[in-house]
């Protein structure tokens, strides 16, 4: 039997990824079956289900990619300017349908505390990474003085949310980007 | 037989408005069967569907409701109120499920163009009205003049979605009134 490197187990994870997240997109959380989870990954269930334990598993690993690269963009350039690159990418045909599943998890996240809690590491990772952010940014002299941090996190938070509510219900993207403007100039100096 | 006075039909229809909005937010849209919104409204489906052609015309017939008592706010004080409003009824049982529940359907307002006209008119309801509202405070000297007012009145709506969001995912809402004093600021003098 040949062995499989962990190259390849790394490229095969993030091609289970990839096809995942186009499947919840396209069919929802409760739409994408194993089925459809197979045509869109190429693979079989038995390969999709040795990487991950399951559907919940594997749509809060797609959950926790985003959070992943939102934490680093939020580390180099701000939460302001993740909104940005929403916004950019808000013409591509999968961006809102796997916006949107995020948003068909809220009754789960209400009623169900074992999803809740592993959804809401993800959520305070990015909320720490963004507080780090701003308290660099407030020492760099270049944000307003006179409210705590901990609230501007909490503004640009509520932000971002609302563009992910906008965006998800197919509302349009133009015109948003002076709306963030606005954002941003609240919480500077 | 007797002749139902206008102000008896009035009542009935108040009546499952009540019962068919706790039913959907307790069980969400595909969750809130004729059964149950027979049992949380205490009347028959014959009763029911004599008031609203179908499942649909009830659900948005809720939000218009919430639109028609928003658009009132809205003139008289202000979108900023309304989030207020929301925040002070945080903790009642039914007002995340209810808010999910809005959220539940967005893929639906992407991919059924005669479900999202009926939606988009309910929303632009209350955009003209946040725009003619700030179109006065900005005639009184209260507003910033530096933005035009329907970026301004998009910001305000922005902030909105994220409360939604936010609230509907059972995340906490205290410490959010100086998020909201922030909201308010951003778009004053």
């Amino acid at each position: 039997m040949p062995r499989v490197s962990q190259n390849q187990l790394d490229a095969r994870r993030r091609q289970i990824l990839a096809g995942a997240r186009a499947c919840f997109a396209r069919h929802g959380y409760e739409g994408a079956t194993v089925r459809r989870l197979e045509e869109e990954t190429g693979l079989s269930r038995g390969a999709i289900f040795h990487h991950f334990r399951d559907k919940e598993s594997l749509f809060l690993a797609v959950a926790e990619d985003d959070a992943a690269t939102m934490v680093a963009t939020v580390a180099e350039n701000g939460l302001v300017q993740v909104m940005r690159d929403l916004l950019a990418h808000a013409e591509e045909p999968d961006q809102a349908g796997w916006l949107g599943t995020q948003l068909e998890v809220s009754r789960r996240l209400r009623t169900d505390p074992a999803f809740a809690n592993r959804w809401a590491a993800r959520a305070e990772a990015i909320a720490t990474a963004t507080r780090d952010r701003l308290s660099r940014q407030r020492d760099a002299g270049v944000l307003r003085a006179d409210v705590p941090v901990t609230a501007l996190a909490q503004f640009l938070e509520l932000a971002y949310d609302g563009l992910v509510l906008h965006l998800a219900m197919g509302r349009p993207a133009k015109d948003l980007g002076s709306v963030l403007d606005l954002v941003e100039g609240a919480v500077r100096r």
